[in-house]
């Protein structure tokens, strides 16, 4: 699997580089970033962090936006940031923001006409660490983090691959899709109406059923205007307490849904994932 | 002056907002964002800095990209983003991107059809710092900083009126205009054919004549595409040189044009202003 390298920057003594791929999985050419910290080096390869962004955004949203890489060279962690799903003018579309390009939500689909190239759960946790690994200096050792569809790709993601990655952390979640308009609308067109399929891609119906859990971060601002409607967290906090499940949910008072506020905890997110990370 | 709020977010414990108001000096509705940090109060003003941003951004490419909050928020600097120009249906206009509107060059055009809205020289210096100081809890005590046509911007305007400004940044400024195609292009145009009235924006110009001037840091990747052609900082290091002006030059050897580069040192900066700023 080839990939082709189409931009460079260097910033905080490290690199953030875009490349571009064609991707098996999702049968269209796919683009991702990758930031490489000052100290990753073949014979000393760094940890990754997954950041998987949120409706609308492409691999760009986050690494010009977030404020991320200081902390990461400092820490010496490499971040990976994905597009939201499959592109292309002969990829399957949908004229609203919330469904289609743009709008993956990190599941395989089973309906037409999306499940030829909708396959973003595989992608993100077979193709992608397969063709990170293989081309950059860094180890299989991995967390997996998010903001909003992408915070509900992490704790999903997360929460079934925990053999995979060590930690999940979240920005404003969608943590209960099956209970909110953009999860149903979502998995009503790419799973179809059988509510028992839904379940494997709801964090809540998902940790209801888990016994071993990662450690879960999660901050979300009680000025997101999304927060009721779409976010749910109290759902996803009911459910952890029951289940005992490691989760620290941060209400942070005053912040919307924006990077402002994404950039004002990122630190504070690698800070956590290092932890288990950097062990 | 009435000005009006169209957006705010909290961010490091501090306020990122955006306000229209109609500019009496560009004849024209103008946008800016300020960032307010935390400890801002009426009874306890803040210092500003001021940032010019680069052809064709606006209020908003510092403010999403260049990762300033964390510092500022910390030291208590207020930061202001104007508009690279006048803006608007009724402003004149070119369709290059390095003329007309997002390239007003932070000067009063003297030349038609740009004379009647493009007088940005007088805007920075005179109408904006009016509007701040009467509508937000800040001092008169400011600084100045920019990127590229910003960092010429900074240069001129810092360089003119020293008893305004107490430091001057810059990173990757259009140095010496009057020796560049960017500078050639757009003096001819707003200043017309008189090469007496473009000395007047030339930070080298302006360096050979001064007696008294500001502490000035400049910060220039050496990979950056612009570099030899329209940037030209060893004209400003051997004007400084000479006129043993106080300039520390840094080239940062690998990083380019991009807010990859500035957001790696705007802490640096931050922390050189609030030196001036803060004591």
């Amino acid at each position: 699997m080839s990939i082709e390298n189409i931009s460079q920057a260097k910033v905080f003594g490290g690199w953030h580089k875009q490349y571009t791929h064609t991707s098996t999985t999702l049968k269209c050419d796919m683009r991702f970033a990758i930031f490489l910290p000052p100290n990753a080096s073949k014979s000393k390869p760094v940890p990754v962090l997954y950041w998987l962004s949120g409706l609308t955004c492409t691999d760009e949203n986050f690494m010009q936006k977030a404020g991320a890489f200081r902390r990461a060279a400092e820490l010496g962690l490499a971040i990976v940031a994905p597009d939201t799903s499959p592109r292309g003018e002969n990829v399957a579309d949908d004229e609203s923001y919330d469904l289609g390009q743009g709008a993956g939500f990190y599941l395989n689909a089973t309906q037409k006409p999306w499940s030829n190239h909708y396959q973003m759960y595989d992608y993100i946790t077979q193709e992608l660490p397969t063709i990170i690994e293989d081309n950059f200096p860094v180890s299989e050792i991995k967390s997996i983090s998010g903001h909003s569809m992408g915070g509900h790709g992490a704790l999903t993601i997360g929460l079934k691959n925990p053999q995979q990655y060590r930690s999940i952390s979240a920005f404003s979640p969608i943590s209960n899709p099956m209970q909110c308009p953009w999860g149903q609308k979502a998995f009503s067109a790419y799973l179809g109406g059988d509510f028992e399929t839904w379940r494997q891609y709801d964090t809540c119906e998902l940790l209801k059923k888990s016994s071993e859990t990662l450690p879960m971060l999660v901050d979300q601002g009680d000025a997101d205007s999304f927060l009721v409607e779409q976010l749910k967290p109290e759902a996803l906090a009911a459910v952890a307490k029951e289940k005992g499940a490691p989760l620290e949910l941060r209400m942070q008072p005053g912040y919307d849904h924006s990077y402002y506020f994404i950039s004002s905890f990122i630190e504070q997110h690698l800070d956590f994932h290092a932890s288990f990370l950097l062990d």
